[in-house]
């Protein structure tokens, strides 16, 4: 998989695409993301990429050129299943919709800034638009840095345990069970006793158990009506 | 404000709080991110701070300890409103939470990684829990960014121009209407006449009315009965 990120603040993505699973997914040769610097496509010598909005109002709004200009270079060079404008009014992020996007090839994901883009962007150029939440960012690159993470560490080759990714929250409706490591004793505080019981059986029952008690008390709405 | 991040992973931060809103923030000495190596409390000589689950299964769990130990520590210097808990499973970050955390003096954000920390940890320490949404992440760091990100920036004084975080999406719940910038035609596709007319009464009405047209398309669930 490829993945490339357009934004004006490149130095965000620093510790995130130089740490963590996204530095292992380059290093294993199984995703790479490149990041491309608005300001390399600036209008002018002043390196202009952002303007007032026409009518007025505060904030300013990154304008089209520098953005289509980056976006048709990538788009002369490869396919791209999806270009992907982050945006707090897009589809919600979800479990689901990384899957989906863990199966694409190149992926191109643009942020916006201030006030975001010109509306023109979103009309012609962009395939998609996706929020990571009903809240507002100081730009896309938070997002964009948390829809990579999401799908990368899908991809298969990726993590260390492959179950691990299969185990996770979301993945079957169910929130995860509590989990507990050593010591089994901490100021008093103690580990169900299951879990040490060395019975597998009994552990895998009441981690299900666990896991439908805990999403009924805590997100009600991700259980299937089979299980209710 | 103050806000206290507790990672396994401190790189992941390097981008984001030497970088933007967070790093404006802190040179206006408005509020201060401070990290914290969980490593730094690492319970024997081999740094280790994580452990395999009781029980048996895939992925490593955060010790108990070295969590404690750190948390600890910083409530012996200071008073702390909240001490959250990054977890897929808590609740859904939204725009209200973020206006009603922007209001704290000091908060702790612990990120879990790998499997998650010890259920302990989550019984007994934290006093809140998050989720930015329904996906799963590799570890909490880019979450706690999120929630630094979405609060700091609605602090006063952050922001130049602070009627700009109040027409943000969300805050009136109507998504923003659409922004444009020069050129005012590009390749053919032009901005809408009532944006260069200089008639700011018919402005405000245009983007009042694309507000709530936008919203009935894109997320009808915001709309308040009154305005249905």
């Amino acid at each position: 998989m490829r993945i490339d990120i357009i934004t004006c603040i490149p130095e965000m993505f620093t510790g995130t695409v130089d740490q963590s699973i996204l530095k292992r997914a380059a290093d294993k040769n199984v995703a790479h993301i490149h990041i491309h610097n608005l300001r390399d496509y600036a209008v002018n010598k002043h390196n202009q990429i952002d303007d007032y909005a026409f009518g007025g109002g505060a904030g300013m709004v990154l304008m089209i050129e520098p953005i289509e200009k980056c976006i048709s270079g990538l788009k002369a060079q490869r396919n791209y299943d999806e270009i992907i404008y982050m945006s707090p009014d897009g589809e919600l992020l979800s479990q689901g919709i990384s899957n989906e996007l863990s199966l694409n090839e190149n992926m191109i994901l643009l942020c916006g800034h201030y006030k975001g883009v010109d509306e023109r962007v979103r009309e012609h150029l962009v395939t998609r638009e996706i929020s990571i939440g009903d809240y507002v960012l100081t730009g896309g690159e938070l997002a964009a840095a948390v829809v990579a993470d999401s799908v990368i560490r899908l991809i298969p080759g990726v993590m260390n345990d492959e179950t691990s990714a299969l185990t996770d929250s979301f993945q079957d409706n169910l929130v995860a069970p509590p989990v507990y490591t050593r010591p089994a004793e901490y100021k008093g505080w103690t580990v169900p006793e299951v879990l040490t019981s060395g019975h597998e059986a009994k552990i895998n029952d009441w981690r299900f158990k666990q896991a439908v008690k805990r999403t009924q008390e805590k997100r009600p709405d991700l259980l299937s009506e089979d299980i209710k």
